[in-house]
């Protein structure tokens, strides 16, 4: 049997509650398609903090990168928003993606037929948006040195960071997003602002030349500010979209709330090589935290990417897709995407009814 | 009687044609009010890099600089969207931004009741919005030192920017926000990214200091990725919001479109002294340059907001505010706002309406 080790990172608030119905998902997927998994737990972010002052622990690193897949729910917390920079849970997970080399952020944000009406936008102008953003998670301005803070000329204190990429880096986003885009309906709008900054120039640049080894592909450029317009006003005409860091972290949040579930969507972060780490786009909710309310249906489908993207098992992914979309069509509904006429279930029995539509 | 100098950039594109329908209303609201107003033109953008090969000629900078106001229409287009850098046409905007001193970009994003189907997104969720960016303009990643192309010590090319904020520019750009907030609904949102940046550290850190003087107001934080998902969400939860220049970029575009009638929307870019600088949020449409297509609505509010926020002449202002909601109660449209049952006009015809009804 296929063997797999994946590493579990509960993290925070809502986190170990959503876990455990993956994990269940997972072990049960497991024995219909015959893989063998194997689960390690570890800490991360604010539960690291309390208990090794270290929102990522040289142990939980460790046994990250001797897994096959890393599997996070939700990290921060109110507890911890006033902590200094390097004890803040967030750098836990800045530092899960640089550990891992996981520079590629896959953020799908795909509006589900039967949750359309969630959306704050027009039933017409979401119905079928199917948009996958590929961010670029281990360089530009969150990694770029130098950056700190100093005094100018004027005796001001100041605060810098530098957004910088390499042609390198560039180059290996923008195959990853190419490769997307071919497996997709074959379009890319790669998004810069290279009317005003020399690292988007680059970029385009780049891009561009990259491109030319996909002519399968039909690459576009855009501006990020026209990317924001364009995303409200016509969010259908994306297929594809890859971009920096930041530029990405604004967008994939964007994109995401145009479906008007977050609650729904996975994320996957994949490297070269070592494992890939997969967690839900929301956050860890901590004012629903240990009341059985949260959707476990991100974390799930996120346990699917990982199976996908992670353990190339596209089968057992599959399986996990059609019987989330199955159970949406039976009604069931946790309270963040409940709507008239539907059935309201908490998370433990949404994992449930998970188990028993396998 | 009040006299002012008003330098008018028409630029590219549908630029002449609105900047034509703006400056006769200016002509009459000058009459009705006692103001005396002269207007100077000079070339920015396309049209002067194919009169003098310089996206702002010294001349017509120095115009500006002698002037009480600045109206500009908008520039760009695709004849130069493959010109190196510096003989771009936004060079020139960003070296008028930056020659005048204008630090505060105010952006306001109203949904007007008359347009509010012309919304993407549901008119429960954007009926009313009445949003106001206050972003930062001659600073942050378009500006900060050092910037450009190098090789890092792999021998891989690379392109960076330097994103910097000094207290002072912090400083100064948050009474500003802190006062449009007083006369508007006493709320202001800082939105930053300081969860990863030093440079929005020391943004947080000041806008709280700063906030301290304004107890009237009330101030909060937010990320500038939840930032882009609550414009989405729920968009009436903003009054105010202050942010920098590159944030506040993606935000105010993304904020405009939710209104869905980005032609009708105007902005103001004011500094500590010297003359502000006027101009509608779209761009100088050049699909439609010359065919007497154009919405001249944001072209003229742009005038009241230069009217209000340039020259104090808050009664000249309302009425042309005033006489624009006129004319849409009336029913008049411009193609980029028409819908069923409404008057079809071009952009002289809207020109004569606003002037009858003046
Ligand atoms: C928590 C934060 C550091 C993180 C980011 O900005 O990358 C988050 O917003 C995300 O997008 O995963
Ligand atoms: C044209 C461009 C340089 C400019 C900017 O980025 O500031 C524009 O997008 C704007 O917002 O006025």
């Amino acid at each position: 049997a296929r063997s797999y080790k994946i590493t579990l990172l509960p993290g925070d608030g809502i986190g170990p509650e959503i876990m455990k119905v993956a994990k269940e998902v997972l072990k049960m997927v497991g024995q219909q398609e015959g893989m063998e998994l194997a689960f390690e737990e570890a800490l991360v972010g604010g539960a690291a903090i309390d208990e090794y002052g270290n929102p990522l622990p040289d142990s939980s690193l460790a046994l990250c990168r001797n897994s096959d897949a890393v599997l996070l729910a939700a990290i921060g917390g109110y507890k911890w928003d006033n902590n200094t920079a390097h004890l803040r849970p967030e750098r836990g997970l800045l530092g899960l993606r640089a550990g891992l080399g996981a520079f590629a952020n896959l953020r799908p944000a795909t509006v589900l037929p039967q949750l359309v009406d969630a959306s704050t936008l027009k039933r017409e102008v979401v119905e079928g948006v199917d948009i996958m953003v590929v961010r670029e998670l281990t360089g530009g301005i969150y990694f770029g040195q130098p950056k700190g803070f100093g005094v100018n000329e004027a005796g001001e204190r100041t605060g810098f960071n530098t957004m910088i990429y390499s042609v390198q880096e560039i180059d290996r986003i923008a195959r990853v997003a190419f490769e997307m885009a071919r497996k997709r309906r074959g379009r890319l709008c790669s998004v810069d602002k290279s009317n005003v900054l020399e690292t988007s120039q680059l970029w385009r640049e780049r891009v561009t030349e990259i491109g030319k080894e996909y002519p399968d592909v039909e690459l576009s450029h855009m501006y990020v500010d026209n990317a924001a317009m364009q995303l409200i006003r016509a969010p259908k005409q994306f297929d594809t979209i890859v971009t920096g860091n930041i530029f990405g972290d604004i967008l994939s949040d964007e994109a995401s709330m145009l479906t008007g579930s977050i609650g729904m969507l996975p994320s996957a972060s994949v490297g070269e090589s070592g494992p890939g780490l997969f967690e839900p786009v929301h956050g860890s909710a901590p004012d629903i935290a240990g009341q059985d309310k949260a959707n476990p249906l991100a974390q799930v489908l996120s346990a699917a990417m990982m199976l996908r993207y992670g353990l190339n098992e596209p089968a057992a992914a599959q399986r996990i897709e059609a019987t989330v979309f199955n159970v949406l069509d039976k009604g069931y509904r946790t309270g963040d995407i409940m709507s008239a006429g539907k059935t309201l279930v908490g998370c433990a029995q949404m994992g449930d009814i998970l188990l028993h539509s396998l």
